[in-house]
């Protein structure tokens, strides 16, 4: 065996005069979307909102080389995915339904940390509360062809049916008619009410606005290529979105405890997702980044998609040498970074550091991968720096609040005057008005 | 005092054989947004980010009448706040500090219920759970001009201050220069950390992207017109956003129990915001109906704003006739209101049956307004159906969750047989093979 080529991955120091450009510049991505893109999308969502099912057939037909008679065809039913869960592997059964009960375990805490209603009475005897319901139906797109991924469904669906939703709705594309086994089993692990072998824009469309046949929604879920994240943002107002994701990443906080093959193999575990896909690796040890880089370099030839670990660790990986730990995790803040993993054998001592972070991968142990199939926590979380202000996909994201008000009769006397006093100050008497007709009068009889 | 004109209000039956359409006639209202704002909007983003201060004082100059010659004299300080305090009545004082006192304790209560992070430990001696964590730095945008509302203020900058955020950055317009001194008092009782007299689309910019002097946030919040809308709709993903609001909506279910000129005045004070907004009232008593129909007419012409009540009521208000309380419960539902007014002496009865409103008021005491100032839940609120899939402003609006995974030696050899089964699955190898390395081996020093 020849010695395998190098892989050429960027290496900066925080000492270097120019680490602060250079540094922008391994986190520069634009999430600029194509305006060829945006306006065909808009076409196609102006033309699914007019026409209904007959627009959605006949991009399925073009886009999809799908061509059928009616919306009929393209529905899945429940046998369809009992026959698939019966004809996979039973290792496989096994292993979707385990990390289904695991995902599910998790996200039942999640509903019980902070999806549940509550109210109190101050000492007016007014009540004050928020009452914490369920959506009614949502939509869950699940990418098909080649990046057809079954673990995702179970992100998605399991969350909201932990939240009571009793309708899941799941559109997945088909292209020439080819279905992926193993996303049919999955819907029939997590349970999904109705499916749809529909995609793109199209699809986004159908649930967003309803046709004949695909229900409407009130939110969609879930990743799709550009075509589907721009129709998504053009559906939200009408329907509720997740999010809009970017390429993945990882950052590895490293204090050099960890066999370097590990954490070799968890930068190619987000670099084998697409040339787009960014992993970094900060640490305070230059000869333990030697270390990794050996690694990276000995185990690239063995990997099938090799091809794209290298575009994507060439074109957006980096090998950081820090000062320290702490401005590790300075630099990781800054970041912002989808999946955190903290390589190290004092974990806990750096986490209390990490502000900003989809998930947090803890301890040598901690693969980014467990994480990403079965560990329980969500899979879908903020790209792009979008943890400054995002989550990840949760429970609550398939629930709504209302809050709730009722001002008791001792109440409305103490709050009318306060909010007469405001309502006069915003110059909206009738505001003010309604708050002191309640003042010092009961309620009689309309009649 | 002659007699008053007769306010033509919708009058509807859920009876009548229209119904439906003439139902669907008044919940019709389009968000589109006009194409030449939309267009402006995205050139002064555009050069925001680009040319910084200089863009914003242009702006400002040429549509506040607000020509300066730097940017320092666009900031307010806090004794421009504490000033501004000192000069409001006494009893406006007592008014703002009392609505704060609410608005702080119900967003605590919001904080204990929702807000705290949680872990637990699996069998295997894994631990899972979410960090909860406050938001660095957020912008709040405060309508100026004729538009200006203390409250919001209030509402938008306290559960900011609950979740923990650390720096709270307020834009505020000022047409002229004309200041109002009651949203400077409102800033100095809920406290802002630095605020700058700019608005429109050129201060959104400035937030999002940041400039010299103005600094950049992760989140924006808070109303404004439809430039404002549509810069936040074109900022979010660079920063988190709130919602679109669009305009304010009342619906009242009444079973006749509640004095008809409180429920009259109830749809006044929505009416009153402007000629867009939505007072909707079912009730199954038609005589009650026709009660308020008469306050209505009564106590219109004593209103300051009569002019916007009436074009309010008359182009999107409705009595609307129902079969029975159920029935007016079932429109609700499909309406999903932004307010949602009870007015019956059993609301308990009904509000199990009420599955998507932003606020639910209970009983006849409980005018929206007492909720708008001061009863403590928050008035930013989904509006246009919204409430469907998305929930009052609150602390969760402020704060984001980071999944935490920290898997045992032991759960590494259960969860990688699952994780690199199911990866293998989806052709992720480097996914499979990081779990795998994972199994049966302890780490080992790095060098």
């Amino acid at each position: 065996m020849s010695a395998p080529a190098r892989v050429n991955l960027r290496r900066l120091a925080t000492t270097q005069p120019d680490f602060e450009a250079a540094f922008r510049a391994v986190q520069h991505w634009s999430a600029e979307t194509d305006d060829a893109i945006e306006g065909r999308v808009a076409e196609i969502l102006a033309d699914v909102r007019q026409r209904g099912d007959a627009a959605v057939l006949e991009y399925t037909a073009r886009f999809d080389a799908l061509p059928v008679g009616s919306m009929g065809e393209l529905e899945l039913t429940q046998a369809d995915f009992a026959a698939a869960f019966a004809a996979i592997t039973p290792a496989q059964r096994d292993a979707l339904q385990q990390a289904t009960r695991r995902i599910r375990s998790y996200h039942e805490r999640q509903l019980d940390a902070c999806g549940r209603s509550w109210s109190y009475r101050d000492e007016d005897g007014t009540l004050l509360g928020q009452k914490v319901t369920p959506l009614d139906r949502v939509g869950i797109y699940v990418p098909g062809g080649k990046a057809a991924y079954p673990s995702s469904l179970l992100m998605n669906a399991v969350p909201a049916h932990v939240a009571g939703v009793p309708e899941i709705v799941m559109v997945v594309p088909t292209p020439k008619g080819e279905r992926n086994t193993l996303v049919l089993a999955a819907a029939h692990v997590a349970g999904v009410t109705r499916a749809f072998t529909i995609g793109g824009a199209q699809a986004v469309a159908a649930l967003a606005y309803g046709t004949a046949t695909v229900p409407q929604v009130d939110k969609i879920t879930g990743p799709g290529n550009a075509y589907v994240a721009s129709a998504k943002k053009r559906v939200f107002g009408t329907v509720g979105i997740d999010m809009i994701a970017g390429p993945s990443e990882i950052l590895v906080l490293a204090d050099g405890s960890t066999p370097a093959d590990w954490v070799a193999m968890d930068l190619f575990s987000q670099a084998e997702h697409d040339e787009l896909a960014q992993s970094i690796l900060l640490c305070p040890d230059a000869a333990y980044l030697d270390a990794v880089q050996a690694e990276i370099n000995r185990l690239l030839p063995g990997m099938p998609r090799a091809a794209i670990i290298r575009a994507s660790l060439e074109g957006r990986g980096a090998l950081i040498h820090t000062r320290s730990m702490e401005e590790a995790c300075e630099i990781s803040n800054r970041i912002a970074p989808e999946h955190l993993e903290v390589s190290s054998n004092e974990p806990h001592r750096w986490e209390p550091l990490l502000r900003h972070a989809g998930a947090i991968f803890l301890g040598a142990y901690t693969s980014e991968s467990l994480g990403d199939y079965c560990a329980g926590p969500n899979h879908v979380l903020p790209t792009s720096g979008t943890a400054r202000f995002s989550s990840p996909l949760g429970v609550y994201d398939f629930q709504k609040r209302s809050s709730l008000i009722e001002v008791s009769e001792q109440g409305a006397q103490t709050l009318g005057v306060i909010a007469a006093e405001l309502a006069y100050g915003e110059g909206l008497q009738a505001h003010a008005q309604a708050a002191e007709m309640r003042l010092a009068k009961k309620p009689r009889a309309a009649r």
